[in-house]
C-alpha cells in the first residue's frame, strides 16, 4: 500500500496509515544504519535536489546523508551563491531547477507555504524542511518515531510541547502527527507564546510547568530561537529560564520520570540545563539518529511511487 | 570520428563536424534525461573540478547534474571559502588543483580567456563555462540543440540576437556556432549596446525590433545584466522595455509566429513580458533540459578522447 | 598489522612501524592516481564528515578527494552556513553530526587540540587536518612520503624547516614525524620566530640560512602567514625574503643541490623566489599529489580497522 499523497508538506490531513507507513519503513532504515555498509541502491539514478533558503545544519545534512544512503544523486542549492542574488523569482528559479529533470525536491523557506506553491508549478515530488512558522514534517515524524521506540506505542500516551508554540513549525507539525496517531496533546509556554484559539486543534493548554511535567508522559521541549528575537516575548532569557527552563531539581520536584525530547539546536541553560539535556531521561541524540532513518523512509515511499 | 580538439574554450574556430557530433551525442544523452534512471557509466572513475570564480546557479548546477549522471566524481571550488584570500595566484591554484589528478576543469571566470590561458598551465581537459564578456560555449550549443529540436535544421534558419550584444558571452558564442551552422544571424539593440564594426563577423545589425521579428525565424533574447550596470547604456529600464522588450503586442503587430529563446535568467518585464516568457512560442525551460544534455554530450566527447 | 591508533591526532608519539605502514599504504594509492580510472571501492557506504573550521581550499579538497576515490559518501560542513550561528556549542554539534551515523571525522580548528577533544566525546575515528598552531600530521606524512619518494629513504637524511617556526602546525609534525624516522632535524628563521627551548625536541637552530642550506639535504620552507600577522615578528617582507627568502642566487652561492618543499599557498617573492618555487629542485606539486595518496591511506587504514 502505497503513501496517499505525491508530496510531504505537512502532517496536517496525512492519514494514519501513511504515518504508520512511514513509521514501519523507518523501521527498517534504521536497521541499515547500524550496519558496517549503511547503504542501499534504491534510488540510484535518481537525481534529488536540496533548496535550502535558510540556514541549517542538521537538517540539511540529516537529508543529505539520507539521499546519499539511498544511493541518489545529491545537488545541494544555497541562496548565498545563487542567482536569487540576480533577482530571479523564486517560481523561475524552481522551474529552471526542474527542467534539469530532477526527481524530488526538499525546500525549507522563510515563507510559510512555499512547498505547497511548488506543488501547483513543479511535477518533482517536494518534501517540507520547514516553511516559515507553518509546519516541519519530518522533524514531527522523526519524534514520533523516536516517542514510538522508547514506548513501543503512540496511542493514550500523553506529550505535551513546551516553548515558544506561536512561532514554531515543529509545534505544529508535532500536534497534527501525534493528534492523528491518538496521543493526548497539551501546550505549555508564556501565555504571550501561546496562539489564541490553539484548543480549536485539540490541544490543552497548560500555563504552570510543573503541572505540565505532573500530566505528561513526554515533554518536546522546544528551542528558544534567539535569532528570531523570539525573546521579545517575554522580559529576559533568565526569567524564561526561571519558569519554563527544565531542570532536574524541576523533574525531581515534581517526582516523575518522563521523556524529554528536544529537537536542537539546544540553549543550554535555557529552555533546558546540561543536567537535563545529557542526561538519563533525554533521547535527544536519538532523535537525531532516527531522523535520518524516517527521512530515508519518506524518500523512498515518495521517490519509488512514481 | 572525435573532436578535433581536447578542449571547449569557444565557438570560434570550432568546425562544423565538431559541433555537429556534440549535437547528435547530446541527443541520445537527451534521452537519458527521459529514463527513470538517468545515469551512464561513462566516466566513473574521473573526477571533475568546477572552478566557479563567478556566481552561478543554473550554469553550475547543470555541469554538476551532468557530471553526476556520467559517474563522474565531482569537487566545486568556489572562491568564497578558498585559499584564493590568502592571496594565492589564480596559476599556483590551478596547478595545485590539477596536481590532484584531475581530468577536466570547468571554469568561470570574469576575465576573459582565462580558459585559453589554463590550456598552457593545465594537463586536463578545460571547459569555458563563461568568461568574462568573451564566450559561454556550452550556452550557445544548447540553444542550438534547442533550434535545431523545434526545426529539425539549422541551415537556412534565420536568427537575430536582441539585446547588450557588447557585453554578451551568449551572443558572441551563438555567433560564432550559427554562422558555421548555416545560419544567418542578425543582432537588434540600442545602438550604445552593438559592438562597432561587429558585421565584420558576418552578422546584420537590426536597429528596429520589429524588423527584427518580421525577418527571422528566431529571436534569441539576452538577459540585460542589471548585476553588470548594464543599465548604464540606456536612459532606463522602462525606455529599453518600451523600444526593445518581447511583448504579446509586438509579437501580434508583425502577425507571425517566431521561435523565442532566453538564456535566463529572466528580467521579466524588461527585455520580454511574462505573457511571451511563459507562452508557446517559448522554449525557455526547454533550453534548460537540453543544456544538461549538451553538456553530458560534451563531457563525454572531452572525457573518453584522453 | 594495523596501526596503533584508532586517530590521526598529530605525529608526536605514533610509533615509527605506523609511519611506514602509512607510507607504504600511500604508495600503493600512489598508483592508483595514475590509473584512469582512479577510484577503488575499499570505503563503499562509509560516512565521512569534512568539518572545516577555518577555511581551505588544498586540504579540504585533497581529503574530499581522498574520500571519493575511496568510494566513500562525503558531507561537507563549513561554519559559514551552519547552526555554529544560531549560537550551538562545538561539542553539541559534534554529538549532533556524530548520531547522524557518521564513520570518520576530518576537522580543522583554529583551536590546538579540538582533536582530541573530539576522540573523547566521540565513536568515530577522528583526523586531524590541522588545529591551531599545535599539528597538521597529513601534511607532515605527505612531506615525508615526499622526501622518501625522492632519495628512496629518511633515516640519515638532513631537513631543515625554515620560517615562522613557532607559529607553524607544518613544523611541529614534521619535526616529530621526521625525528621518529631517523632524520637529523633543524630549523631556521629569525630568533622572534623561534621557540624557545625548541632544542629540546632535538632540533638544532641555525639562524643564518645559508648555513642552513650548505648543512642540509632539504628545506621545507613554510609559508609566512600574511593572513595571520605573521608580519609582526619581523619589520617587512622585504626584510624577511631578504635574509631568510630562497632564491636561485642564494642556493647557486652555496654551491649544492638541495630538495625543495613547501606546504602551500606559496608567496612568491617572500619566503621563496618564484625561479626557485617553479625550478628543478623544488617538489612542490608532486606534494600536492602525494597528498591526496597519503590521505587515502590514512582514511583507508583508520577506516577498515573498525
Amino acid at each position: 500500500m502505497p503513501l496517499s499523497s505525491r508530496h510531504l508538506l505537512g502532517l496536517q490531513g496525512v492519514p494514519k496509515e501513511d504515518i504508520e507507513l512511514i513509521l514501519d519503513t523507518a523501521h527498517t532504515f534504521r536497521e541499515v544504519l547500524d550496519r558496517p555498509i549503511k547503504k542501499v541502491p534504491t534510488l540510484q539514478g535518481k537525481t534529488i535536489v536540496n533548496l535550502f533558503y535558510e540556514d541549517s545544519t542538521r537538517t540539511r545534512i540529516s537529508f543529505e546523508l539520507a539521499e546519499k544512503r539511498l544511493s541518489a544523486d545529491t545537488v545541494n542549492f544555497s541562496v548565498s551563491t545563487s542567482s536569487v542574488k540576480k533577482g530571479e523569482s523564486l517560481k523561475d528559479t524552481i522551474k529552471n531547477v526542474e527542467a534539469m529533470k530532477v526527481d524530488m525536491i526538499i525546500i525549507r523557506h522563510s515563507a510559510a507555504g512555499t512547498p505547497y506553491y511548488l506543488t501547483k508549478i513543479c511535477d518533482s515530488n517536494i518534501i517540507n524542511a520547514g516553511d516559515g512558522i507553518h509546519e516541519h514534517p519530518t522533524q514531527a515524524l522523526l519524534d514520533l518515531y523516536s516517542i514510538k521506540e522508547r514506548f513501543g506505542k503512540l496511542k493514550g500516551l500523553k506529550v505535551c510541547i513546551v516553548g515558544d508554540i506561536s512561532h514554531s513549525r515543529v509545534a505544529l507539525s508535532n500536534i497534527f502527527g501525534l493528534k492523528t496517531m491518538g496521543v493526548k496533546v497539551s501546550v505549555c509556554g508564556p501565555a504571550t507564546m501561546i496562539p489564541k484559539r490553539i484548543e480549536e486543534l485539540g490541544v490543552d493548554v497548560i500555563y504552570n510547568i510543573d503541572e505540565a511535567i505532573r500530566e505528561n508522559d513526554i515533554l518536546n521541549v522546544l528551542r528558544i530561537q534567539l535569532e528570531r528575537k523570539a525573546g521579545e516575548a517575554f522580559p529576559s532569557l533568565r526569567e524564561y529560564a526561571k519558569y519554563f527552563g527544565i531542570t532536574k531539581e524541576r523533574l525531581d520536584k515534581n517526582g516523575k520520570n518522563i521523556l524529554i525530547l528536544h529537537p536542537g539546536p539546544i540553549n543550554r541553560g535555557v529552555e533546558i540545563s546540561s543536567e537535563v539535556a545529557d542526561g538519563s531521561d533525554q533521547i535527544i541524540l536519538n532523535q537525531v539518529t532516527n531522523g535520518v532513518a524516517v527521512r530515508m523512509a519518506v524518500l523512498y515511499l515518495l521517490g519509488t511511487l512514481n
